[in-house]
């Protein structure tokens, strides 16, 4: 019989996705050009000249049989080694091919890091603000999402919350850094803690804590910085990773999970991690695209509109007396509403034609995401219309509540 | 904690990538050349130029933001469009796009399809002999696997045993047509039969049984025949199809699921499935190419070449007195063995550098599987070598058992 379970998912509507909706409709009514549009996480950089040309010469020059045929299901031997070679000359980390397991974007990244380290039951993890997809991402595996409440102001890790929630059930830790929707990037010293909390459960409770490191935006990093690298600061890391922000190739659906030598069973996670493909019907990601980014790994997009853009409404959002923590990385920005509800904060923002979202789905509730991955000129004209939308309807800063 | 189901599972190993790395090692000492391999159902024809010229054109003339960018979740309308007219053209079924969904291969498709049409607990009907791979492909979801005996000696459908079979637990029937190993094709009036036993126990036991066809092999048909389309027959079906075959692209993962436009809940199906990619974390096959199939929907590689071999082999294996029905398409052809154990016999084969598979992981004891999809150059020069092999081991057919 038709599944019950997906649907009645169908009946839960994604708040992101109906506002994209609404500002599709609003835009064919006064033109797209004219709505503030900031409500989806969408790349708006092209892919790089490199990425084309690899893909070009790839078709161009490689026996299609070749170019086309089965990659093994743990990946293609040539890729693995070359994002293994990358990630150590990188962040210094022995990766070696049998650590490195190519998969359609991150969310195949962590349907399968989620699937090897934890077993249906046991509890995985998350800190809020986070990305409301990791709920089904990890429910539907069997195991338990647990909500570590947030680090305020700054939404870095709540320790004391985390080390009340971490128990004998506890598989996995998930973190994002740099963060959707708060665009905050852990520091090297919440790292080295979070590490040392995760070894000293480990032992207590007898079995390892894995950490699994949600990474789509690690190049995307202001003020000059890098991000630091999880892995680096705990043995039990699988770190997930996705081309498509650094490269802007999101519809490719390319990324990887990069197993730390130093974990448990490290040897063999791939090999593990093909044995869910079976299950989860994924197979490899496309051979052609496994082989592209091989070329690009250490290219990007021009990033650099993101930081220019997120600098813009940083100082637009404090100067109008907004409390809100300035990103380190990604496109999002996450500012407190001046009311209780950001929900009534963005529907009132709509007729300015302003498209924030609400992050109650987030769990920042009272916060609301705008997401700048759009063009530069257009934040630039969106700055007057929020200082006009602010003033009218919670009036200038010193007379706000 | 390591999940011990998959970790498990890495011992038991697949006799077919066991007998493949022996081909490859063996290769290594004797030349590749020189070891006729059988044992690997991998496209020997190079994809047609016109995939080639579909995926530079796209690359070249395409903006990079709409090429790569995110395609929705129940894949490119442009994509559901061309292949649900495509479908209408050919099998006169009046497909719409939201009757389609693009996949990541038809490991995937059948990955979506079994979870829409089944709850956990149900069980999933096959028909001797099948793919190994289906065990997990349905057991991951939580439905049972229940294999409905072999239809001797043809392979089309043993009704007496299915009728026994069906259960008011039975969710849904999953056939494979043209069939990977036995290479049948199920006639009309099976196909016509199947439909009215469906019908008529969907109606007994007051629920729909799905019926999902799983179709890699559809455009590989012999004698200048068609294959006979199983969603013709019966209205809640979902077929599920991959390019692997008919365009050699297996590397590139990609295919879909259309379900019958009568399909119950037919018109919501590509949403489900949408939901159901959440969990196991598909999202959807490359954007490249999906829109390079969708410009070569109609083309194939030149599927000649496995005719061809299908014809030498099954003369030289008919000439020597074996059991063997007639494939009416694939790449595969599955004789008797001479003796009561497969496997011995393909042990016994090995030693003339013969690799064939023997199909007791297919649920067909005593039989093996020869994949012809090599060139036919390396064919004609087995003949005498399997010619060898069987009269040394085995006799003059004459003074066989």
């Amino acid at each position: 019989m038709i599944n019950q379970h997906y649907l009645s998912m169908l009946e839960h509507k994604s708040v992101i996705r109906e506002l994209a909706e609404y500002a599709g409709r609003r835009g064919k009514e006064i033109g797209y050009e004219n709505v503030f549009d900031f409500s989806l996480g969408n790349p708006s950089v092209p892919a790089p000249e490199s990425f084309k040309n690899a893909a070009v010469n790839l078709l161009e020059t490689m026996e299609p049989l070749a170019l086309h045929g089965y990659t093994p299901s743990a990946g293609s031997p040539y890729v693995k080694e070359k994002v293994a070679a990358s990630l150590k000359r990188r962040f210094g980390i022995a990766y070696k091919p049998e650590h490195i397991f190519p998969t359609s974007g991150c969310a195949a990244a962590l349907a399968h890091a989620l699937r090897a380290v934890t077993e249906p039951g046991e509890d995985v993890l998350v800190f809020a603000p986070f990305f409301p997809e990791y709920v089904p991402y990890i429910c539907d595996t069997g195991a338990n999402i647990r909500i570590v409440p947030p680090d305020l102001p700054d939404f870095q890790i709540n320790f004391e919350a985390l080390e009340e929630m971490l128990a004998p059930e506890t598989g996995a830790v998930l973190i994002n850094t740099p963060n959707n929707p708060s665009g905050a990037v852990y520091t090297e010293e919440t790292l080295q803690r979070l590490g040392d909390v995760l070894r000293e459960y480990s032992k207590r409770f007898g079995h390892t804590i894995f950490l699994i490191s949600d990474e789509p935006y690690r190049e995307i990093c202001f003020d000059g910085k890098k991000c630091p690298y999880p892995a680096a600061y705990y043995d039990n890391t699988l770190t997930c990773y996705s081309f498509s922000k650094s490269l802007s190739i999101p519809g490719e659906r390319i990324g990887y999970v990069a197993v730390n030598p130093a974990c448990e069973q490290s040897d063999k996670m791939d090999l593990i991690f093909a044995q869910i493909s079976r299950g989860i019907g994924h197979n490899c990601p496309a051979s052609l695209i496994q082989l592209a980014i091989a070329r690009t790994l250490d290219d990007t997009a021009d990033l650099s509109v993101y930081e220019t853009n997120m600098n813009l409404l940083y100082d637009t959002f404090r100067d109008l007396g907004f409390s809100v923590p300035r990103p380190g990385g990604t496109f999002y920005i996450m500012p407190k509403a001046p009311e209780v509800s950001a929900e009534a904060f963005c529907r009132k923002a709509l007729k300015y034609d302003l498209v924030f979202v609400p992050c109650e789905g987030f769990h920042a509730p009272g916060y609301f995401r705008v997401a700048y991955c759009i063009d530069t000129e257009k934040v630039e004209r969106s700055l007057p219309v929020i200082r006009k939308f602010v003033r009218e309807e919670y009036g200038t800063p010193g007379s706000r509540s």
